[in-house]
């Protein structure tokens, strides 16, 4: 660990920031974009990363042909970035991780702080509805208080702005295009979800492993009056498939979830329905729970569509795992966040109860023998996440970064 | 019946509106229409038969506030029209009836007579594929024929343009309305249908009664994850609805058909679905044997939506009427199809296998002692009806003509 | 063909068995035996033919390792027999097929023939109530009156008497036993069947085509409240079969049937069902038809066990093919009908609607280019097929024997 | 409460009767009766209370008119008794119940102490594979200390032999009859369930609520090949209503359990099945979440028969409650435990995790502002419950005979 003081210096100035994190911020938030179409978001954070001297890497050279889950039809799926910072010697790999998409929400156009001070979303349609415009101004915050610091860094800082975190898509491909093998020390966060202003959760635990599928029934058509026989029902084998998923879903081990959100089928009233389309995810609170429910889940779309001579496609398009913080990075975390003055309550157990993919991350660093750790950044909320007068109390912005900045440096700077 | 040499005069006049009703067909081509939204197609009738000196009635004095069956959303569902000629004195009410709507098809642009010609559909992804628009030529030649003959008219002609014929939509409106309720003689017919030129059909059988449904289930969303006991789950209710429609098929009595054709449902992958909309058909080749496999799936679908605690709403969105042509039409309509000279094969027994709501008209009007009959008018196809090429041997258009204008003809005019 | 006196001879000497065919029957119906049980049946007949000069084969003579369809847990399973007499010179061989199996229905013991003569019954809950007793007791008269003419016989004539016909069993096992692979003629019969006394159908047709099914689905039991996940349960297994199967039922070719007509599942209410077994049967009106939906509903079952990581064991229970009699055995079979004198009517078109499995052997025998015919003997009953009063005028038993040794002889007797 | 010399002096009765208890459990062990047929068994229990001067209620005088959920067909359903002995003064009233019905088990005949020492049962295929004969015991061996104490008593002790426990079936009809409307305090118990001889569990909770069912639905035969139409399919509704089922266990409140068990249905192959039979139960960690997700199946089983025109009839077979003993009556047992000098080790929370009806009138006592336990009399077993070698160690039988006469001592004897 480096000296207090060291410290105290970095804490100093992450406080400095406090006015361009919040202008960041408010950058970002007028400008949104949905996941896997980040394209001017990651232009705003490369442009700022490359001015701060970090070496930074976008589209191929950032997930390269990692499979990104979940892309739209058309949309771009080559946005994000990562960006480093090496030190003077050897020394450690952390990894701070930023999710940077937005909704398909419209934003709220009165009696709603950012519609009132003009800076809310200027793409019709989609809106920064859950915090990832803070997420993304902390993390450049971060990176400023770090590159401060150069001449006193030993091993490498990364900073990964991952897209479409929405729907559990994006942390995969950079799980798979090999951004976190060498890490050390892995650090994920989200603002608000309940915890109020001045309180930072550090003992974050029961996030649930999910995984979510698009299925494509692929039958053949027929004229349902002249010849049914010759068709192959692609409708009926998503049904069946529905009512047979239902029944997988009791177990003694809590949490399992499976639910069909979505179907689509057919064309007219008088053919037999030649495609069908369904859209289903599975959680589990225990990540092994969750791969047997999966390895079930996926033979019976798989066989149920065969019993209608019927091609199923079954396509990952969101991932997310099991985790909660281990007691090494609690305690750790917990003194960081002591030494901020920022916060007035850190909470040492806290039950999350639901999904990031950054867990993907954390679960795979965790495995390689490193450290990792997710922290909720308290921050009172207008309204909830994913609502169109969706907004935070800015105060989380300087004191997130401050924490973070600390946690950070505290692995990296030498005294 | 009239004395032959009017008969004659009648089959004259009608021969001489070859070049006109080809015509009529092709500026009716190049503004194809959908069903429910016939607005210029209708203004062009009316203007046309308001100027032989019929008087015509659209909009609400046409169909008033009888239901639109599979009326889409926002179309203005006020179009079609019903034409009056009174004769000088008493006589018989004549009916013919003929459909005006285009559909969803987007036109060739090359190896295709219309495009060629240049009278291809002006609407992008609308087009007459089915060939309405010679059948309200054809209505619109025997309309003036029979004008020519005014004074000689005992009883009343009127000639119904109905619209949405696809989807079996339209009649169910003009029955409602009354408009062949006081029919003693009511008329329709279809072109091509693999008839071939040269040929007229005047022993039409065996259409199939069709009834045609969209279902919305009502449920209530929940977040699948975190209380998903509190949803009412449309999506699981509309699969068992789909299932148990399955097992209402069977039967002795031939041609029972069911088919779901669409489903949607759902809005997001965790979320349990409040919504599911379903569309199916019903089809069978008596009467009676429809309306029981009508109750029977109607009681399905809304006895299992209650038993998920979802709410079911079944709309009737297009209906037909089983049908065979009497004996007494078929004989009547040979010696018509005879005097034309234009056919040189008429086939008395002719099997239709599939449905038109035209029935709904014919059938109501032997219900109440009138007669009524369908016709084939045989032409030559470029390619099958429903596909982009579709064009028909326009010879059809004179003969038809001709055809009907005797029927209705030998029905009113006095010798 | 013989000629004339012969074939008068043949049905004097049928005429003179009129009481001793008689006497059998009702021996036959006091001892009734359930299909693949007809142990004491077959000995009665064995010793009878070989009495009457037949070389007989019972047993695995019989049937050898023929596949027994639908064999009851415990039944023997080696009942039948096959009698053979050659004739002097070669010739054709010429095969009669009867039936040899009772019911499980306990006889009335009141208001019922058989009860008031004393020759009812002796088996307690088993009844010769389809007429299967007579069947046989008309096929060995046509084995004595075949033997009576044994010096100018040609060729070879063999009788079967086929076990389990109920539940269209037993004549899988002589098909594959190869008993009618050298057949030139192949002749089967019922009597009853809504044909009154004194007509004979020759021409019947429309026999359907079925395959019965009994499936086993083995899964894991598990404990329902401490672990269900560790369950496998084929009850719902079987419940998506039964669902999955009426989807499959909708044909444009007239006359398929799918039923699953049994299902039994599951030992407690709170253990998850280890095991479901269940029962189905297929039909249509065309052999092709048939092949294609069993082929379908096999898949079906398979998948869908599969599904639940459930297997299913399939096992044919019961078969029949489609059939109908052609025009040169109708012809022959009315030549001989109106020979005996015993019909005063005969019917040249008649259609079965049911299936008898008896046409597994006609169909093979005109596939390899022999004539083959099922007739109908008329006689009035005293109550329906399978009821506990059923009962038979015994004059067609007489006038069966006669036209089938008509039949017999005019193919196998030289002038 | 009484002084503690004559608590003393009843424990000291207590262990008295440790041969005697032995002797009457394997007494009751050679005679096993299943639930709701204990005719021998309530005999012999009413004679021995009768002479210790019990007034005792047997059959009509003991349940009335009550339901007997589950009784089976032909069972005599009058079985169990209740006996009272009142003090000489007012005072409150205390009841024990005990369970008296044995279980459709053949017992083992070698290596099992009760074959090798002649006192197995002696009512082939029915065993005391539960303990139930050893409840009884207990309860006998109670009955008669408190009666030697009959002078002293103040209020008044109820014995109420139960019948038909397994399946959750005889408590509901003790309920209505009224036995713990006055109660004060209502003691039950249960042997062996994995705690150890020695062992006394005293904070017993988490007893799973339950309901059980048993649905007939009531159809309509037809033959399947030749008019399926006419039938009403109750195994396809039944297999629908299973499936539905299954789509209402997702709950975020642990321990929902729903289980389709068995099913019946059918007769023959070819026949549309006009009867099906399944058999299903409910299991849910609170009281409030069972009555919701029981009144959503009943719901549900209703309209899915409804939706195919099928009848159903849906009778409640067995029913238990949630259940956790309270503070107050964990701290008095374990006075009362440990004064018998016969437990080592006395468990203060023990989870149950399954179901007892005794819950029923626990549950019952409780609302009414009485105390209530239930607790488990630690044994070791020879095999598990429920299998044919299952034995206890007897020891149980005088220690717990012990603890409960001190619980109901200590209420009813004045000092």
């Amino acid at each position: 660990l480096p000296d207090r003081s060291l410290l105290e210096a970095v804490s100093a100035r992450a406080d400095g920031l406090r006015e361009s994190v919040v202008a960041d911020r408010r950058v970002l938030h007028s400008h949104p974009e949905l996941g896997w179409c980040e394209t001017e978001t990651t232009r705003f954070a490369a442009e700022r990363l490359r001015s701060l001297g970090y070496s930074v890497r976008t589209g191929d050279a950032f997930l390269g042909d990692a499979p990104r889950l979940g892309l739209p039809e058309g949309a771009p799926g080559n946005t994000g970035l990562v960006a480093e910072l090496s030190g003077t010697s050897e020394g450690p790999v952390v990894i701070l991780r930023v999710d940077i998409d937005a909704l398909p929400i419209t934003e709220a156009d009165r009696d709603h702080r950012p519609a009132t001070d003009g800076w809310s979303s200027r793409n019709p349609g989609v809106m920064h509805a859950c915090g990832h415009d803070g997420h993304l101004a902390i993390g450049l915050a971060v990176a400023e208080v770090v590159a401060s610091f150069t001449g006193r860094l030993h091993g490498k800082f990364r900073l990964i702005a991952q897209p479409a975190e929405e729907g559990t898509r994006g942390a995969r491909a950079v799980l798979d295009a090999g951004w976190v093998a060498d890490a050390d020390l892995m650090l994920a966060f989200h603002i608000g979800l309940g915890v109020p202003s001045g309180t930072l959760a550090v003992g974050v635990s029961d996030f649930l492993a999910t995984r979510k599928y698009r299925v494509v029934f692929d039958g053949r058509g027929a004229h349902a009056g002249i010849e049914p026989e010759t068709g192959r029902n692609a409708l009926v084998a998503a049904c069946q498939a529905v009512l047979g998923l239902q029944a997988l879903a009791q177990s003694s081990r809590a949490g399992v979830r499976i639910n069909v959100g979505t179907m689509t089928s057919g064309v007219a009233l008088n053919v037999v329905p030649a495609r069908a389309e369904l859209g289903f995810e599975l959680r589990a609170s225990e990540q092994s729970v969750l791969e047997e429910i999966d390895r079930r889940a996926r033979i019976l779309v798989e066989m149920v569509a065969a019993a209608h001579e019927v091609n199923a496609t079954v396509s990952l398009v969101g991932e997310a795992a099991s985790w909660s913080n281990g007691a090494r990075v609690v305690d750790w975390a917990q003194a960081a966040g002591q030494m901020t003055g920022a916060f007035q309550y850190i909470e040492k157990s806290h039950s999350f109860g639901a999904s990031d993919d950054a867990t993907l991350l954390l679960r795979a660093v965790a495995a390689q023998g490193g450290n990792a750790g997710y922290f909720i950044l308290g921050a009172n909320l207008a309204s909830g996440h994913h609502t169109p007068t969706f907004d935070f109390d800015e105060g989380v912005l300087s004191a997130g970064g401050n924490f973070l900045s600390l946690l950070v440096c505290s692995a990296l700077l030498s005294g």
